[in-house]
């Protein structure tokens, strides 16, 4: 297996130069795009890796499951369902999709950055700074360290440049579907943004939605199977973008990808997987990541289509 | 489990008075709303059922997968993906869905009507009688029987009050993506979905995309496991019209609906699964056949996620 | 005022290059784009022109004012506005984006196809033919002679390409806008869009329009002066397609160019005027005929804005 | 002619039932829905009135053409251009549907918020205090008083509710088309839509709208005559939001509405007009206020078309 993985990144890392890293946020243009790592954490807990798979990154949208788990415990899948659907948009992960005169949570998906954003108000907390602190914590207990913290900088960037987003929250906040302090808000989503993480951690934490809320390490229960299924089920549908049609084409498992070049597979009742190579495509998506991927799941069987 | 589908079967009959039966093809619209049946093929061929489960109706959007399958069968995924895209539109089945000035592959699906009549130009034949003539073997060969044919009066009726899909072909060769002519096409297309079925039938056809192209009822293989991964893929992603996000939630594995009241349903390696219950929602899909798939799905377990 | 439109057309030679005849349509890819013409048509009938001004061309989109007329004679005011809308947009002032889920009548204006082909629907007639005998009447009844007739080649290369306008008609009729059988309506616009028309016969069509349905030839009332200002109104908001903002600020006066690369320019209560320069913008508008419009409405201070 | 507008005032009343005061900003809600104002100045500066004339509004979207203008007489029509677009639609003649993916220039307009907001970058001043004392100074001289000034209840009203014109203004930034502070460029634009007007002074501006810059109060020239065609353009395409063709139609002038209930109509080389009557259709015009701009335009020939 970790001659495998060797293979795969050796295979894998002239994809890099396909791609390019993120420049929407500045500090993330400072990402080395040569850097290539995957980790796999299987059903029985073994561990495998190869390449850069111990850096950390930032999550980015890879955040966006953890953000709809902590709603549905916070929350309840009643109160997540109503505020935000679950149909794939067949739009890039900032779009302004909306119709006419009229927002509804029908038109979003909590894979993008507006159904995030709104998803965020369902965490429970006195304010953005406990609901973020929250997020975090659960961040790290999926993760199973303390390690992910917020890297400053790039939250810093993201608060500065991103426009983008605080237009999506004024728009909810227009037609009604979110009623929280905007910056408050923003802050917490430009933080959860910003949390760093590795591949071994993210895989792991793929490895706890893959066995439905149980983390194989310990065989606690860590939250419902049925919020496991409703983020993979989220994550297959409109995980990667508008590219996640062609992703359960060639790869077919739910993942979620970032612009900070993580990818967190999930295998449901068999392991986690996550890769690293801050070189995107066009729509967001790491090059090397995807196919690295793709190469693992021919390897191995590992479509669950 | 017969005993599991006729409690099914008895647990959602009421449903059907939630829906509607299609009404803007006027033979569709005929259809006795109250009819509810589910037939299950396993894995090592046992065939459990209970309701009007012999009863035959109009295949409507259920023979995308099949079209889809022939394509590919005759041109190769390359062509096939080339015409047409496979990203989810988070559109209803018969959306124009076209940006500005640019109609392209890349926003077409094969599991709406614009993307499945395509791909209709991808069949080998001589002209589309023959075309279609292939179409309705396979279709035959994947239910086991000689049965499948086309209800006349439908069809008629289709051809009869089809505006919307004669917009959408003269759409294709308007933007150069089709070149073949439109009325043949379109009559293959509307024999297409006027092909009646059983659901027994049906779940034998199901049954051979869950198990990647071998028909387990005799162990022949029909189909490379390749093209069966890309229409299962598509299928979780666009089977269910604009309710395939909450459908993968709630149920949770790749399946078809079509306008006359019938779902397939595809569990990967597992087992093929038919519904039929007319009523639709206003997506367009079985009120009835959506409850009692969820149902099944909960009592044993059945989704991928 | 002759050695005026000699200038003009003189100055304006030069922007030929600048543009390219319409090829979507093949037998329109034939013509001169060096031919530049202009023809005015004063209140008291004083006619003036310059450069190739008696060349015939096909009227194109320019027949579409004339099938709004006629739309409006033939069944009022309130027939025409209910089927077709008059607005540029459609869309709320602060519309971000724009719904594909209907389409009623105010999403169309009688100045693009889908609202043109709509009102000859409502030319009265026993069949297409006659109604568009009547169109031709009408046309040639607005030029003052028998000319104005159909260009075969050009009405049959329409006939044989238009599958933009078939994939609209078929859209109003899927829609519930419009009942007509499609090919003998589409007859019908393709022939009226290819009516041969000089720049001498358009610019009293012109002055027509300007002197509100008086013929200033002959002092005959052709048409109320509630029509005239239907359509000049039309004209003014809608008549240069996506350019008709740039137009109205640059030129000034109601106009309607066609891809055949004429223009008529309604100036009210004073002349018509009508260019001819094949080259076409990207937009459609002939880029040497709205560039000759514009210098007119400069040196004779014509815009009435 | 005072007995006419009288007449006019009496027979619109009745309209204002069919309308509703503006909610969305509150402050708007506690307008008297039953208020109905005229005012018209002449070409020779006669004035004439009838009907709650005196009473003094919010200018809304009526400020966007004294945007305009400053922005003109600030930054040159070059870069007014170069920002903002003059298109009621940006659309093709035959498009479909619209793109979201890209927001630029030639898709917004003068007179819509996002283009209005927009342009007050293009207004002259060391920050956004005194780019608003110049609109405002530039209000006072059209006007001939110095009596308008901000209506701070509704402006800090406007502040706290305005979501979606945030929303716009980072859409702006996202894209980069702005980049100025947001909350600064905000307030200068809410402050500008409350200051209070009469129709007295409303008329005055837009008899100077209408005669090209010259004040006929006192024949002096205040700015070119290219600015107020650009403005009056502009406004006989768009000023009535998607209600502009329909406007075209029935009134047939340059016009330009604010849901505080006002209209200016401007009648080049003729008149300029003003009328009030908070209660506004589905589309924000005044209801009432339409109604008796249409009855004048009837009774005096007004419509430029």
């Amino acid at each position: 297996m970790n001659q495998l993985l060797e293979q795969i990144v050796e295979d894998c890392r002239g994809y890099t130069s396909l791609g390019k890293v993120a420049t929407y946020i500045p500090q993330l243009a400072v990402a080395d795009p040569e850097k290539v790592g995957i980790y796999v954490v299987s059903h029985t807990g073994e561990e495998h890796y190869a390449g850069d798979c111990f850096d950390r990154f930032t999550m980015q949208s890879i955040i966006k499951p953890v953000i709809l788990l902590l709603a549905l415990l916070d929350s309840g899948a009643d109160k997540v369902r109503a505020l935000v659907g679950v149909e794939a948009t067949g739009k890039p992960f900032d779009a302004f999709n909306y119709s006419d005169q009229a927002l509804t949570g029908a038109h979003i998906n909590p894979m993008i950055n507006t159904g995030a954003i709104a998803l965020c108000t369902l965490i429970r907390g006195e304010n953005y700074e406990e609901r973020f602190t929250r997020l975090l914590e659960l961040t790290r207990t999926l993760a199973g360290t303390q390690a992910p913290e917020v890297d400053r900088a790039v939250y810093l960037s993201e608060k500065k440049t991103g426009s983008k987003n605080r237009a999506l929250v004024y728009m909810l906040k227009a037609y009604g579907m979110i009623d929280d302090p905007a910056e408050e808000l923003l802050d917490c989503y430009f933080k959860a943004c910003s949390i760093l993480i590795s591949c071994e951690e993210l895989a792991n934490i793929a490895n706890i939605f893959a066995h439905h809320g149980i983390d194989p390490r310990t065989g606690k229960a860590l939250f419902p199977k049925e919020y496991a299924r409703y983020v993979n089920a989220t994550l297959a549908t409109c995980g990667m973008y508008d590219g996640s049609g062609e992703f359960a084409l060639h790869v077919g498992f739910p993942a979620k990808s970032g612009v900070g070049g993580g990818i967190m597979g999930v295998i449901p009742n068999k392991m986690g997987i996550a890769v690293f190579a801050p070189a995107l495509d066009k729509r967001g998506n790491s090059v090397a990541g995807v196919r690295m991927l793709s190469q693992l799941s021919q390897a191995l069987d590992l479509s669950i289509y």
